[in-house]
């Protein structure tokens, strides 16, 4: 495919765009060498496109794609206009579940389009036929699946054709959704709006990390299940895959356990404020038809306090310690306060029941994030049951790193007995049990996965890689978008987070951006996650070389696209800025 | 009124109240001396509460009143069951008018009730009676409208009676207000969610300052009605009672004005970005309702850029100049550059056009915004059209100072003859002009109030005070609502929005919170502008003595009071705190 051929066909398309443009005074010209749209006033010229979004499908090398493809990606500048009704799939795979997955995303790819609402348009004698080949019959979503794709847009005449082809269902899902990126609306001269799609275009992409994620926090402040679910239509729409969801904390636990029913009796902040059996399993396979896949983290034994109380009046004893204890600031970094008690030995029993009834939710083999962050000495170290246990040992950090090690090992027995078998990888947070002068004494290499939090400027991540460990980055400093509302902490703009690059090394499975739930609830949690959890899925996704400025244009067409797609992602700029590229 | 009988009667009612419960484990006691509701779980206790919200209602000394009154307040701790039907309102006026308005915001207030969806209550033997006398026959709203109310509740047997009294319509809505604080949904022993109101009070009420507003900026991201109808809802409910549509910009013109569609054909961002002048009655219509008045700004000579451009096609020349010029940083303080050309006089036939425009929308007699901020001289000294003018004065600060000040001349002028008298009160920005070195040669005291947005430790406010200006204060380093997401600005949280204090001496007609909108549209500005505005209500209505911390059990119930009125105030706290007060 020429692409002096591409420019011509272009060319002979636009001339009939501009033909067909609205009333508006504005037109937008493609610069191809600078990549950028310029909006002028509407003097006849056959290279103009009627609407910014139109221009920016076919300008730059990666048009409006987000995030950009990493393999190769070669555009036409040329458009083909179509009805939706028009449009049809074609599979191609032997496999009942793969089939039933690619007809439900095709169905959610035509409601996508669909919401963008096109209105009366006439044109059906145009056809687009996407045709997905899909070659393994591999449903698993995990560390290791291929989410690859090769993708070629073709036009004959008056038949456009998609095609599609990728080793595994969601590397067609990627596919499907880089297509819907490649469509914008038109208006033509018959005073009807229809769709138009790049008419030629050859792709190829995967990622460059296959950890690619978003933490949700529903302990500091509940979330519902519909705002989950935007956050994970936010996330296919970027090409994140993973939904860490720390579910719980020492404020609440509101994650229902048909064998501890007291964890939401006394840990929910109401019996609205519940997630039940049925909302997981609801919203994992919501999610798994966006490409993402659910991690649940239940943290312990620090952050853990509210749901924890029952244990003396079930007469097992204080299962966690310091719970709500005042004043606050002696027995924890954050109100309230609460530990779990390593030393009383009914608390494994209750874990045990509390990861089985988990792990009974998650799809099989899925990893499990056992938190494992900011433990508290002196909450232990004024607990008389925990004194005691110690007896003549000395009271030193040396002996709780040990006696939280141990909680650590025994904890991992209980989860590994629920789940009956030790391979299940683990994810912990860094602490002070994963410094490097330690972490070898305290945890497996190969069973732990370590998530780091540290500042960009921090050499952790790369001493663990060095080690051997398998790392997920989440830099404290860049990627915590919950920071500028507290403290010292500043605000990071999309491009502080587009610009956080982190290891390379293979160890890196890949990272997450963060969003604590001390300061965000459904009222708000959507705008302060996007688009900039965009912005960290074109890091993990492409990795490019290049920074935000380089970015800009398809940035900003992607957060409007990401509202289009009812997402309330913040407003990036004057719509002027958006409107005028490269002008601000 | 004896509050040794009220707290008999609180006794009395709460005991039936902690019947009455629902099957949570947790209850609220009210320790009043702390003004605490504490969370305990649920051992028999006739001084419970079944919610925290109940609880609030009553405790401490302004319960959860947002604004706290002013002149007294005095709450009982008994609440009194009812159902939503079984409540009727009495008017006591002669009006028509009068008459009309309080029927309409006794539907509103009904409305919000019902919004707290209570359900199938039978309770319909307990009566309320709210009774409205309004001693005027006032309609306007304006700084000198007395918004002050008294309001007593009694209850006798069966019968609840809310009793307001008020010198004008818009006090008597303040009124309503403040009842619909005393107002909480209640579980009963039936299985029936009822509707509580405090059984007795007694409460003297007046704003400390006249102009108490919220700046909305329509024109860096244009706002949709639906979303300018939100914020008015939300300052209702706080008692604010100024909206400052900042309309236009150097951005978009989205005000269409019938005289002059030009502004709109080159200044709206599209067709659908536009204000029509029906849009601006509904919106005129719907805010007086709710007690609030809306003051347009067109601001200029500075930030007057698209819109302006077709002076030159229409033979009028060029009535702004620099526009969209390029390097901006050459021309003007933010992209797009433009700034009105005050030396081509078919610019003030053109205002005057524009301001009767403006005008006929408007309330008779409004107060008008004319902007008046950033001018930035090296646009004009680079206009050869008015280098040419200045001819051989030197082209010195004090030259420019001069040809702004004869524009502002000029466009007063323009705007005088546009509405036939010359008494209307302008307000103008801070601004070179403002200088307390010269702004008695520039701009008159009868004439122009001056909204001041400096920092707080600027002494300008109180220099302009001294010299017998009016002043409206919008303190730039704690009410500019869109700090912290760009340059070095910091993000003014709640606290200091609320700490802020503006000059008491009476030039200062009060302040606004300032929703500058180069970052936020409608998916943001909900979120971003509440509940950090119903912080300032407080210091304009109230202007404690006291600080945050003393206001906080109050505003974390207001802003779930927010919430529950359907506006997306963002979180505060974790929920926890919420629900434990003062144990973070």
């Amino acid at each position: 495919m020429g692409k002096a051929y591409l420019v011509l066909m272009g060319i002979l398309l636009c001339s009939k765009l501009y033909e067909s443009a609205s009333n508006s005074l504005w037109r937008w010209k493609c610069n191809q060498s600078a990549g950028a749209c310029t909006r002028v006033s509407g003097d006849v010229d056959a290279t103009l496109y009627p609407s910014l979004e139109t221009c920016r499908l076919v300008c730059g090398t990666a048009g409006g794609l987000w995030p950009q493809p990493t393999v190769g990606t070669v555009l036409s500048d040329g458009l083909f206009q179509f009805s939706l009704s028009s449009l049809k799939f074609e599979f191609a795979s032997e496999d009942n579940d793969v089939t039933t997955y690619l007809k439900e995303i095709a169905d959610l790819f035509n409601k996508t389009l669909s919401s963008i609402s096109a209105s009366n348009c006439s044109n059906t004698d145009n056809t687009v036929t996407i045709s997905i080949v899909v070659l393994t019959n591999n449903m698993d979503l995990n560390w290791k699946t291929d989410e690859g794709y090769n993708l070629e847009i073709l036009t004959a005449g008056k038949e456009n054709s998609v095609k599609i082809s990728a080793n595994t269902i969601f590397g067609a899902r990627h596919a499907l959704e880089t297509v819907s990126q490649l469509i914008e609306l038109f208006s033509n001269n018959n005073g009807e709006v229809c769709h138009v799609i790049v008419d030629e275009a050859k792709i190829s992409d995967a990622p460059n990390y296959n950890h690619r994620g978003l933490l949700l926090d529903t302990a500091r402040n509940f979330l519902s299940i519909s705002s989950i679910k935007k956050h994970v239509d936010g996330m296919a729409h970027s090409k994140l895959n993973v939904l860490h969801w720390h579910i719980t904390d020492s404020q609440s636990f509101p994650l229902e356990l048909p064998t501890l029913p007291n964890m939401t009796k006394y840990g929910a902040y109401s019996d609205s404020k519940i997630y039940h059996p049925t909302d997981i399993a609801e919203l994992i396979s919501y999610a798994k038809l966006r490409g993402v896949r659910i991690i649940i983290e239940i943290d312990a034994p620090s952050h853990a306090g509210n749901g924890w109380q029952w244990g003396p009046d079930a007469g097992l004893g204080d299962l966690s310690v310091c719970i709500n204890q005042q004043p606050w600031r002696s027995f924890c970094i954050q109100p309230p306060c609460g530990q779990l008690n390593p030393v009383n030995s009914n608390l494994y029993k209750v874990l045990k029941d509390l990861y089985s009834d988990v792990i009974n939710m998650l799809p099989k083999g899925e990893v499990f994030h056992m938190g494992g962050d900011e433990v508290y000495i002196p909450c232990w170290n004024s607990t008389p049951e925990i004194i005691a246990y110690l007896g003549d040992k000395p009271r030193t950090t040396e002996t709780f790193l040990d006696l939280w090690s141990d909680y650590q090992a025994q904890a991992l027995e209980a989860f590994d007995s629920a789940v009956g078998n030790t391979n299940t990888p683990i994810i912990l947070w860094t602490s002070h049990l994963t410094e490097v002068s330690v972490i070898e004494k305290y945890l497996s290499k190969t069973r732990y996965v370590i998530q780091t939090w540290v500042p960009a400027a921090d050499t952790l991540p790369q001493n663990l890689l060095d080690l051997g460990y398998q790392i997920i980055a989440s830099t404290k400093d860049t990627w915590y978008l919950d920071h500028g509302f507290w403290g010292n902490t500043v605000y990071h703009n999309w491009r502080v987070v587009y610009n956080n690059k982190i290891p390379t090394a293979s160890g890196t499975l890949g990272g997450e951006v963060c969003m604590w739930g001390e300061l965000v609830d459904d009222s708000s949690v959507e705008s302060r996650v996007w688009p900039r959890a965009a912005a960290a899925a074109e890091r993990l996704w492409s990795n490019p070389k290049t920074n935000a400025d380089q970015a800009e244009r398809r940035f900003y067409r992607h957060r409007e696209r990401l509202v289009s797609r009812g997402i309330n992602a913040e407003a990036l700029t004057p719509r002027w800025c958006y409107q005028n590229e490269g002008e601000c």
